[in-house]
């Protein structure tokens, strides 16, 4: 495998026979969901989302790609195209059009679903088409075609563009479950096809490359959810995705079998599942579903409730009834599955909620102690396949972070493609298909852009810093009078402190250490307010720094008298 | 199983024949690491280890258990007991020899050595007691007898603790690896014998209650790290806990084989490795370890380095390498190797750590791509065992969160053991033995206390909460100049802000917030400071919180003209 030089800088014109690649909040270490084409002068932008913030970064609510590149190109956009109706890969797509209107928008009946609730709440109507699996569409110079992927959410799509530069396939988050729900395959015969005609490109899915094997069927899990139901004495609450209609499907006919009642909680389950109903990816029997109010004239054995929270989110369902600060009260015999797998970095959470819901007498069931989530991404055996059933010339590795890409990278490599025809690039590195061969050309800005509460960027990193401080340290106000015609203090100073925490006397010995300070400072000469804050912070610093070992972040205040 | 009821008070006086057992920060979500022993007016302590903070507890450097308990009657002290050396299980000794410095500490050789390095450190001369497996001890009224163990440190001890109560048996912390490198097997014949006698209470560790099957024997490693060792092209860097002496033992034997130098780095692996050899738990051969400046000097095929920062610690050698801050500059042909677990709540840091080396171009081998680490825990089936062997009237599954415990209470259960003798108890739950039956009698004070820079305690949760707002949202302060004469603002307000990131015009318009809300509030009286302190907060916090969704810490100053 090939991986980009440190030190690059604005790609060179694009040859008129050349295809451009750029990963935008693509790839690299959080990055994996945007990237945009571009051709005769003309851009495609495949999948536009969203991450979510990580211990890092607090404070801050969403983070999204950096559209910095698109900013004087908003016109050649001809599409924006959406593999699958995940957060990561539609999430951004508001705040894109917030810049143009009216990009039309290219997805499956799903996803469109899925994306269309965020327009009507940003009041956006922007052209939208909708296809699927099997169909051919050419928007400008971009000739798409359209292959069906299964993924932890129903109706993903493997993208095929034909340029004049040659046939690229992204193939968006995919598995290939050979026993899937709906019945609806990856369709390998579909990428054999196309690599007869020749991949001179693949953008692979590079999410579980280190995980050995092939990832269990999503049906695989039933027997244990069936277990759950048939041996839960009372309440059952299950926590999932709520996109992962497939997952509550299985609830759902558990919950048919064993003859309970099913009530939704939670505004994103209520209205996914209501979508996914409506367009028929959800089955659900009539008179099955309940008002979660309804629950209460029931007996326990009798119902499940199907909620969000299953990461630990404090705000959630399941975390208030961890909290015991939910309407359902957890108690000895209930049962709560965890239909969901554990994103790194949430086991915290996790962990709090499921050690809370045990603590009140709850079963809890989850991945951990027994069979009930499997992963949406293929494992590495899959991904073997994959390469040697389209034989493309190039590979890009997307979709992971560094541990992920260079191992998907390896994969590509064992089976034969040469090493230096596989790239593992992060975001804003700029890659030309030029006469069959992929090349890493230059750089273009990439950061990634915090949405702050309502504030979108700014300088965000400045505050992200000063917040960690903070965080680690508290805040310190001193405040002082200033007599400006000595030059010295008029009365003692004062302190106020947030989030530090030291013995009784601090304030008193602080006050003391700035009088030492101020006493040698103005012997010779008067000072000026600037200046006394100054000696204000350097000596509080300093003081707190050797007495206690902290670095609260002072904010000197001074008054003229 | 049985848990204790909620709302529990101050125990009753122990019978005369009776045998109290008090787990303070031993149990519950988040401890481990101390349990209390009294009987006939004695006290004896089993381990006394401190935590480390959670994401929740921002700048908080360990967390001790509660000694409130003991403040009383530290001249009932008749020992500290010591299982094994590990941080959370001796951790806190030198916390609680400062409130009485010649309780005797009793443990065996590496775990006094370990601890001993801390008594240095704090100038402590408590009077110390080896001992080793086979032997028995009387501290007053317990008669104690020590059973060997194996875990992920040597000369681990589990205790078996006779009184007039009956028979209690503490496991310690252990596996029961068949074939351990230094040959010393849990001691499962004992465990027999004791049970033959008669065992009243076991408390048991339960940390791998939910794994099921056996744990794998540490020297089923040894093939992974040969791998590494014979096709590693250039340095080798490994990673692990800096008292693992058996996983590094293996590293060594591997670096012999192969030929190569070791060097190690980090100041607690080279203390705790130089105490191990001379102790002769880690045998190292002549010649074979190197000072890390000779490795300059030396061909990269011919190297080890051995250093901490396994679990991704920002300040350690490998986080720093990862980032290029350390003399070690990873490149292209390195391989690193972190022979060691993922602590939950470490992987962010972890990754991070992992993907910066990856992005130099190292080879990163590591517990989910290779069998380079197993637990030091006993799983399901092992626990199983002891159960069966030990058969115990009554059980207190220890160390772990609720969701260890309850599993590991049910392991009890299945095997035969009474629902109602298995108790599952947290911090601070008081439990009396007597006449051969464990009951729940009250409840003790059992806080977590904080240690926060060189502070021990203190409102450590208030100063937590205020952090945690900090670093959600910044803090803003606030200045006003007040005419006493009128009651009115002399200046307009001005505004200090740190880790609020917004809007240019944010600091105008807040002025203006707070002008209207002086106007309205001053139509008809005069204000004091305090008043106009009041108005400042409350009128910036509610603004904040509708124009931006924001709630910045606001400290409002207010001084008189």
């Amino acid at each position: 495998m090939s991986t980009h030089p440190l030190s690059l800088t604005a790609p060179p014109a694009l040859p008129a026979r050349g295809l451009r690649i750029i990963p935008l909040g693509g790839l690299g270490e959080i990055g994996r969901n945007m990237t945009v084409f571009e051709h005769k002068g003309k851009l495609l932008v495949i999948d536009c989302g969203l991450l979510f913030p990580k211990d890092i970064q607090p404070g801050i609510n969403v983070i999204l790609p950096d559209f910095s590149i698109l900013r004087d190109r908003l016109d050649d956009i001809e599409a924006i195209v959406l593999t699958h109706g995940h957060e990561d890969h539609i999430g951004a797509v508001p705040y894109l059009l917030k810049e143009r209107g009216d990009i039309p928008v290219i997805a499956s009946k799903l996803t469109l679903a899925f994306v269309g609730a965020k327009f009507q709440e940003h009041r956006l109507h922007p052209p939208v088409v909708e296809v699927k699996e099997g169909e051919r569409r050419s928007v400008g110079p971009f000739d798409l075609e359209f292959l069906a992927v299964n993924h932890s959410i129903p109706d993903g799509l493997a993208i095929g563009i034909r340029t004049e530069a040659g046939l690229v396939v992204h193939t968006g988050d995919f598995k290939m479950d050979q026993f899937p729900l709906d019945n609806r395959l990856t369709d390998l015969p579909g990428f054999a096809r196309l690599g007869d005609e020749g991949i001179d490109l693949l953008l692979i899915d590079s999410t579980n490359a280190v995980v050995p094997g092939f990832t269990t069927p999503e049906a695989d899990i039933g027997p244990a959810i069936d277990t759950v139901f048939r041996t839960a004495p009372r309440r059952i609450i299950v926590s999932s995705f709520a996109s992962h209609v497939h997952r509550i499907q299985q609830v759902i006919d558990a919950a048919v079998r064993h003859n309970r009642k099913v009530a939704f909680v939670g505004r994103s389950m209520v209205r996914n599942m209501g979508m996914a109903a409506e367009l028929g990816y959800l089955h659900v029997p009539k008179g099955l579903l309940v008002d979660v109010k309804a629950l209460e004239r029931m007996k326990d054995d009798k119902v499940v409730l199907i909620c969000t929270g299953s990461q630990g989110e404090p705000m959630a369902a399941l975390a208030r009834m961890a909290n015991r600060e939910h309407t359902i009260r957890i108690g000895e015999g209930d049962t709560v599955l965890l239909a969901s797998s554990v994103i790194p970095g949430n086991e915290n959470s996790i962990y709090r909620v499921i050690n809370g819901l045990t603590r009140w007498g709850a079963n809890v069931v989850h991945k951990a102690n027994a069979k009930v989530h499997v992963s949406g991404h293929a494992s590495a055996g899959e991904l073997v396949y994959c390469y040697n059933v389209m034989r493309p010339t190039n590979v890009i590795p997307v979709h992971g972070e560094w541990r992920h890409l260079t191992v998907n990278a390896d994969l590509a490599v064992r089976t034969g493609i040469s090493k230096d025809r596989v790239l593992v690039v992060e975001d804003g590195i700029v890659v030309d298909l030029v006469d069959g061969r992929a090349t890493v050309v230059g750089r273009v800005p990439a950061d990634y852009v915090l949405v702050d509460g309502m504030t979108v960027g700014g300088d965000a990193a400045e505050a992200m810093e000063d917040r960690r401080l903070l965080a680690e340290d508290g805040a310190i106000t001193v405040l002082g009078i200033l007599n400006t015609e000595t030059g010295r203090l008029a009365e003692p100073v004062e302190f106020i402190s947030r989030g530090f925490n030291h013995d009784a006397d601090w304030a008193a010995n602080a006050a003391q250490v700035i009088d030492e300070a101020m006493v040698a400072a103005t012997r010779n000469n008067a000072l000026d307010g600037a200046a006394v804050e100054r000696i204000f912070s350097e000596s509080v610093t300093r003081w707190m720094q050797r007495k206690y070992r902290r670095n609260p972040v002072i904010t000197a205040v001074v008054v003229d008298a």
